[in-house]
């Protein structure tokens, strides 16, 4: 496995820094990130263990070599696609949340940006896939892959803490606890989404969601009958 | 396929009715249960897709030509074993629940009794992991799986429908769409649980979501600051 860099848990773009000059290096960045897009669109349709590694090589188009000198196993190729796409889902995340003043409104954003986020590049359903599969399937993966959902949950008890602190959200509530099943929701409905319509109806899922959750978090100002605040 | 009865979704136990009278047809119902027995167990451990026929032969212990008499193919026998033990487990949670009078502790019950029954008899994992991963990888099959998730919410919103007739469920939700909330929650909770712990968590998960679903729907009688009903 030597040369072939880039496929562990190290910094994000380590495949860059081959030994063959500017140029060289130039086009194996260009051409790894060829492939990690191509594999996340294959993995994001057939899942881990749905895809096989001559089907992965195929779709990029390359020689086995070529691709053989960038990612040695179809592992290893998901450990990359699943880091890359979920780097870049967070960005994308915390972009939109950060549109809003207060925590609890960054907090209900993120499903729905997860659906804004799908419906322009599909590739992302590999993100949820290829963690829950590499979880599963590969028990000996869980240290390497974990990181990626629990940057999820930590991400969104942070935001329910932060909502407590501003007086939105119910003080007696467990931040992580709240956060834990606040992921587990949007993972199952993702899933449901999958089974019962290929994902077509997931933003009609995450929206009777998010009122819900809001409502199971929120203090309500109104008071009384639980028809929520004014 | 012929004689191997049972496969489709047609009476539960209609492969017991065999030609060969009746010890032979207790023989063949007692072998066919065995088979379903063991492939839960598989099925649970192993997913659809990383399960063989030839693992599923060997499990049970019979020559080929025994098995193929009863299941023809892995995907006959699992939707076979999907049927059985959904069948199974709707029974135990609707025994538990009905230990309840009122709708909405029916209805919070059931999370708690799926615990118990995945405790009590691990296979029974093989429920939700089938019934995901047929409908996601055998897009054919949906219209024979669908019915086993769709059971699950019609009960869930059956329930929050008689929650609000009773007075306890806020009358301005819409059942159905908590149902597949709901639904959606315990699923992505289950699959959580599966990656993050090898399902050894999946209560604490559950007791953490429980609360927090009864107050998203609940009419809090106390009024005020959301601290639920005393």
């Amino acid at each position: 496995m030597g040369s072939t860099t880039g496929i562990k848990h190290s910094p994000p773009q380590a495949g860059r820094a081959t030994h063959t000059g500017t140029q060289g290096t130039d086009r194996a960045a260009e051409t790894r990130r060829r492939i990690l897009d191509t594999a996340a669109a294959v993995f994001a349709d057939h899942g881990y263990l749905g895809t096989s590694l001559n089907q992965l090589i195929a779709a990029t188009g390359l020689a086995k070599g070529g691709f053989y000198f960038h990612f040695p196993s179809k592992q290893a190729l998901a450990l990359a696609c699943l880091q890359d796409k979920q780097e870049q889902w967070i960005g994308k995340v915390m972009s939109a949340a950060l549109r809003h003043d207060r925590a609890i409104d960054q907090l209900v954003s993120i499903p729905h940006t997860l659906c804004d986020v799908y419906e322009q590049d599909p590739s992302y359903a590999c993100v949820g896939k290829l963690s829950l599969e590499l979880m599963e399937r590969e028990p000996q993966l869980v240290p390497q892959v974990r990181p990626a959902l629990l940057a999820w949950v930590r991400l969104t008890s942070e935001l329910v803490r932060r909502g407590q602190q501003e007086g939105d959200v119910r003080a007696e509530l467990d931040p992580d606890a709240v956060a834990e099943v606040a992921v587990a929701s949007v993972i199952g409905i993702e899933k449901m989404a999958a089974c019962l319509s290929g994902g077509a109806d997931f933003r009609r899922r995450v929206e009777a969601f998010v009122p819900l959750f809001r409502d199971s978090i929120a203090i309500r100002k109104g008071g009384g009958d639980g028809t929520s605040d004014t």
